[in-house]
């Protein structure tokens, strides 16, 4: 090793040995006479110390350093005069008697601190010097506890991770598919995995009994903000069990995680049916970490002279508890919230809960004090709170009020990142009516589409609906979600054929559509399959929750942009025209 | 859970429970009143038994089970009459009270047993079947515990596991790439990985310090039996080190293996230089399973009147202990084996050495009884050992009786599977000449081809000859090899722009070329990198060497086949016109 010791371990137990280190110059300190640099490693930051009246020639050499410069030095470890008690070397500093350059450095073209200068493009453009930045790398090693945390978990159950394939099959019937052209087959493609679901489930064909894998799943959809052309996975798939099995065993998963890697004991997750998620949250993903349940107001307001409620589908509201005080201004802005287009509401009512009781709303000459004293008896609000209400069509109205009440929430101060608030949500729709869906073929619109997707068994109480009113037939599935974000999901499968193929029609397929895509498992289905089921959870997602971020871009080595470019090494890009010669395909233009 | 335990952990110390067991059913034994079937599952087989005479409904509905149906089972734990020692649960049996049926199953196109009647292509249509066999699943539990172990291992030594992009840039100096056609760019490709490399290496200069990732690499070969379209790696990359650091950490880890999964203890690795490894066994991944070293017989044998040898660059053997009394017809084996036209030996040269000291060759009229004596004394053959002797071109010569040692080793049985011999094979070539290897695109014949790869050292002595004998340069590289297979190889890496500018020269690029295509590694190297290295373990030939198996196939849940498809899911396929249009490619015809 071109070391002894790493920048991160001496302390003053090692004081008088001779030791080397390796690393990169992160600062100078020079003091006229007395100069001090720190030298840095992924383990930490160990200070040199050079004294130029005894050792003029090293101090010269020392202060011919610049930024980033990768340098190994040899000396002697001595205790600091002027301790730093927030770092682990703190105690000690090393009085240099060798330096060698072993790389240099340009200028980089952006700090390598905590708190950077760079901005985004520069830092994805040059990620690998952002990456040396202890934030980022910070969320690496976050990433890796975790998967090893995962690992043990799943093992100790006997899970095992079984490697499935990454080039398969295409079947364009969810989110549209990466496609690579087979040179061997020429004029066919592989795709890549949208997720295992099917191999997982023919492991369990296979006897396989728990699976799990970390993997790398793939989705060509047009990119948001938190969305990665590839993605990581925790994927796994149970036999003999019912849906209450998995729930305890990812639960257990679940708080294990927290426990081991944030020391954190998570209670007892509760259940949420998605019908109740949407009643009262206006959100199959509701962020608990607050209340602010929705009130259903339509029963108390209607019938006055105010239009705007009485033509309404849903009247609906929140309560902001202490909010009452909030400006004309400050009311102003939320208005221009929920009006932003994708948002979508055409107006705000308020009403303030005022100290004195009195309540005082932006509709006065319609309601009574005394009918806005019912309003707030639906709420409980009590003085000084802000009753926010919104009205329109239901569901329209339930997604606008859910963004108000996670703004409220923000504004209030209730989403605080180092507290986790997880609820199964449960009880979801087999299906929904895709209207064309921009991430699915256009040739997928007006048919029903599989919410979860095409393999989840139905509920046996809601079989018949199947085939007079599909939209209310509600799946064996469930979410995982912790503070609104929707960290995992999964159900129990179909494992019949008959069942699947009936999936397949309500779905729209072809009896040979059908056979052609997903022939080999209802193949499969014919030999003993086992009831199963399982559950996926979205690793970039888990890991950026615990790291307490709000975008996945951070907690991945090398992530792409919203083009689904990978600025560092300038991907995608042309090849060459043998190349496409080779595989048998041309450009359209 | 639909069943309180496995098929595999019943036993004496559970006798009188209630039990509730799913699994398959395995087989029926029917004796008249009397009837046991054995259920299975993954943690093993439990003996069920019913009596007609005191619960005939039950038996008769025992009986209606065919092969692979799957059930549920409640019943008693009672003690077996004759008990099965080689099973775990051999000491009891279930009295069965109730047999649900969870699914049935068609008669399976094989039987799902040990020995199997079915033959490959049946296998690999119905995999998931194929996988139920206590053999195949034993691979891949094999496999899992191998993943396991080697985290573990590296873990302890603070290597970090960090995720590397699948979807990255064409540089087809390699083999050639698995391409991706982006929707979102059109006109331009991601790529697959041949391995992470220039990921790992920027993570050293990221400063990771120590990397590691069991991860999918993908290579468009024409196949052959032991290679897959996409294949594992274990893939290491280690900073401030050494050659002598990365060869003592990772036959560390081979150590570890070999200790935890099956109980070995492999002793220290022996370092072969590639030379030695060419001269003494005609191939850089020695089979040191036995000796039977390569002896060069330039010096005894020529000058006489046998032109064979007198015109041969040249002429080298082996000495097969014991073989001296191969007939005739085996001895014309040994020579229609070097005369297959894959091998291209022209003839074979015998020499036996009798009980009585004499020698007996197959050149007699050349060579006196004295000549003779000299040849046994270069081989050091005593009484019973065959000599045989090939002459020709050196390399082609080396590489026919490398064939033929190992054909012997085979023959003589000196290759046991559960035998290991490991060692390093050090001090490669850094450059070979490529004539035309069809895994290359054609337009690379002719040019200067990096053994390893193009970012491997060349060795600082011979760094001069990269302008005058660039084939003479040796790289500091080195592969692991265990009984004569390539488990792993690496090498200590460039880190300066310079002589990275100068290895693509030699490669034959462009300055523009290796700018477009590496510019980004190259930009890297002038912000401070480390000195580096590092290795990469191909995992499924180290799961099958563990297995004791020669193909890697049995230990990958779902291989494709020599033409690149997955005959169970039937893939590559056609896409529709709609997917290549929204990809802005067509089909050449």
């Amino acid at each position: 090793m071109l070391r002894t010791f790493t920048c991160g371990e001496l302390t003053s137990a090692d004081i008088n040995k001779e030791v080397t280190l390796c690393g990169w110059v992160q600062r100078t300190r020079d003091k006229g006479t007395l100069l001090w640099i720190d030298l840095r490693d992924r383990y930490g930051i160990t200070q040199l110390f050079f004294d130029e009246t005894s050792a003029p020639e090293i101090t010269k050499k020392a202060r011919s350093l610049s930024r980033e410069f990768v340098i190994q030095i040899k000396g002697l470890v001595i205790e600091r005069e002027s301790k730093n008690k927030n770092i682990a070397t703190g105690d000690i500093e090393i009085k240099v008697s060798d330096i060698k350059i072993l790389n240099e450095s340009k200028t980089p073209p952006f700090t390598i601190e905590d708190e950077t200068d760079g901005g985004d493009e520069l830092r994805m453009k040059y990620r690998y010097l952002d990456l040396r930045r202890n934030a980022v790398r910070k969320n690496l090693e976050l990433r890796h506890r975790l998967a090893i945390e995962t690992r043990n978990y799943l093992d100790k159950l006997k899970f095992l991770e079984v490697e499935t394939p990454v080039l398969i099959k295409s079947t364009p019937e969810g989110a549209r598919d990466f496609v690579v052209p087979s040179r061997m087959n020429q004029g066919q493609f592989y795709a890549l995995p949208q997720s295992p679901q099917t191999f997982k489930q023919l492991l369990m064909v296979s006897g396989f009994d728990r699976y799990y894998q970390i993997v790398k799943c793939f989705r060509d959809e047009d990119l948001r903000a938190d969305r990665q052309p590839e993605f990581t996975q925790i994927d796994c798939e149970m036999s003999f069990v019912e849906q209450e099995d998995i729930l305890q065993t990812f639960e257990g998963m679940v708080k294990h995680l927290f426990k081991t890697v944030k020391g954190i004991d998570i209670p007892a997750l509760p259940r949420m049916s998605y019908a109740d998620a949407m009643k009262y949250y206006g959100n199959d993903k509701p962020d608990t970490r607050f209340e602010m349940k929705f009130v259903d107001l339509n029963s108390i307001v209607k019938g006055k002279e105010f239009k705007v409620f009485n033509d309404a589908e849903a009247v609906i509201g929140i309560c902001a508890k202490g909010a009452a005080e909030y400006t004309r201004k400050q009311l102003d802005e939320l208005t221009d919230f929920v009006k932003r287009p994708q948002i979508g509401a055409t107006g705000l009512v308020y009403a303030r809960v005022n100290a004195d009781g009195s309540i005082k709303s932006s509709v006065d000459k319609f309601y009574s004090e005394e009918e806005l004293k019912k309003w707030a008896a639906a709420f409980n609000a009590q003085a000084g709170d802000l009753i926010l209400i919104l009205a329109g069509p239901t569901e329209k109205t339930q997604k606008a009020l859910s963004e108000l009440r996670l703004e409220m929430g923000t504004r209030l101060g209730l989403r605080d990142k180092n507290k986790f608030s997880c609820l199964w949500v449960i009880d979801f729709p087999l299906l929904e009516w895709n209207e064309g869906d921009p991430n699915l073929l256009a040739s997928l619109a007006g048919r029903w589409h599989a919410k979860h997707h095409p393999f989840t068994s139905p509920k046996l109480e809601d079989f018949e609906l199947l085939n007079t009113d599909p939209g209310a037939v509600r799946a064996n599935a469930y979410d995982i979600v912790v503070n609104g974000v929707e960290i995992g999901g999964g159900s129990i499968r179909i494992h019949d054929r008959t069942l699947q193929a009936k999936m397949f029609e309500v779905l729209g397929f072809s009896k040979e559509d059908a056979q052609k895509q997903f022939g080999f498992l209802m193949d499969a289905f014919e030999f003993g399959a086992p009831p199963h089921g399982g559950i996926a959870l979205g690793f970039d997602r888990l890991c950026s929750l615990f790291g307490g971020a709000d975008s996945i871009r951070d907690f991945i080595a090398f992530p792409k942009n919203n083009s689904g470019k990978d600025m560092m090494i300038e991907s995608p890009s042309e090849i060459s025209e043998e190349q496409l010669k080779e595989l048998g395909i041309k450009l359209s233009q």
